[in-house]
């Protein structure tokens, strides 16, 4: 077990919702901060017993002891924001799930610490439940990300940028395509004077079940998987008007019969 | 509130995942259940503590006090099996979510009790959570079935085959089709030799946080959100070799982005 002085103090850059997601997670376990920038500086929510002495005004009052640098930042922001970071001894990481570590490269330690979740302002994180994914150029560094991401998280995976982006990628495609899907499911049922709340234990259930089977064609069901045609038939004629609706119906409808044969 | 004796008592046709679910439903609260008959007997699995004689041998064995029969079987076999059934005082039930009311047509008191939920053997429904969509062709009926329905759950609906139809739609768009996408997600996983489970807390939240903002487009996050193309087209280079599934990503990824701009 290591004691708070043992772990290596974080720098926090960023105001968007992944950076008040990783300041929350530290302050509730008074993980060493050392300050928290972002361009818009109005836009840190700073919780109340938090010191107000953590917001800094300039990249250039990073506090020496920093150790790790976190840029919490959007993808198109990384880049820019890592050239202003003055040079130090501290480690540079973006949070990224798609870009290359190599994005860093004005930093010599860098680092990537990626959290596989959806944050949001006023949303709480489960930490520990969160799967991180850390890279780093060199073994010391390795060590150093290690003990903050192992302070957060039970799930610390270390990996090359390229596996990273796939785990990024099987991310935006159950998570944010879903989400999509709940969206049009959503305007179907307002469309009917339907609550769409209606849909939550089923959309629950669907996830609970795919992951304790621990393989979701096994848990396929619905008249894709029973090559139900007529019912097939019946909801593409509702669709009729919404042609683009009907074209993601028809082409999951097949990736489903043909995952079924194999 | 009901007493036991004034519920319509039930006599349950069928053997699959839905016919389980509705008994374990019944059963655990002691509904009367009249019988319970399968065409492959043996796949009916009584709970140890119920009594056997429950189990019929034929559909010439339908107890008189039955008013109410649960055709809990695949759309495909509802025709038939309504056909066999023979007349008698009894409503009779079909549970299907697409199918109209009147393919019961050989049954003058005919309805629907249409669970909105996933069944799966050996996993025990929350039923009080469960929406019920019921239909009946009259008013005692609707009394009749209503009573059964209100004894499971808290969410009954009252509506027409139109309507339960769009429901049912709604259902395979978030639910069959997302499975799908997590099926997709896993084998990417799987293939880089990352853990299929590290995503079940992302999914989870991103369930929780569409139905609680009420409004998933309020939710929505990734890429495609951001027009993030450079890596849309990352996740396009990783999928090259899977054309169907580059197809899907493409759609929906475009589907967001019209999304977006509305």
């Amino acid at each position: 077990m290591n004691t708070k002085s043992d772990l290596p103090p974080v720098f926090l850059l960023g105001a968007g919702n992944l950076a008040h997601g990783i300041a929350s997670g530290l302050m509730n376990m008074s993980y060493p901060i050392t300050g928290w920038w972002a361009r818009n500086h109005s836009e840190i929510s700073l919780p109340k017993n938090a010191d107000s002495d953590l917001l800094k005004k300039s990249l250039h009052e990073i506090p020496e002891k920093t150790q790790i640098i976190i840029l919490a930042v959007s993808d198109s922001a990384i880049q820019e924001l890592s050239g202003q970071i003055p040079a130090g001894e501290y480690l540079v990481c973006h949070c990224s799930g798609s870009m290359h570590i190599n994005i860093l490269s004005n930093h010599n330690a860098r680092g990537v610490f990626y959290p596989l979740q959806t944050f949001s302002k006023g949303r709480m994180p489960v930490w520990d439940e969160i799967p991180v994914f850390t890279e780093t150029t060199n073994a010391e560094m390795h060590k150093r990300l290690s003990l903050l991401a192992s302070s957060l998280s039970k799930i610390c995976i270390t990996c090359k940028s390229e596996t990273r982006l796939k785990a990024h990628l099987s991310a935006v495609i159950s998570a944010n395509f879903t989400n999509h899907l709940l969206y049009e499911s959503m305007r179907i049922m307002q469309d009917n004077k339907l609550n769409f709340q209606w849909l939550r234990p089923l959309l629950e259930e669907t996830i609970r079940k795919a992951f304790d089977l621990g393989n979701p064609s096994l848990s396929q069901t619905g008249p894709a998987k029973r090559n139900d045609l007529e019912t097939i038939q019946e909801h593409l004629k509702a669709l009729e008007k919404n042609t683009d609706l009907k074209q993601i119906y028809q082409l999951l409808t097949k990736a489903i019969q043909i995952q079924k044969k194999t």
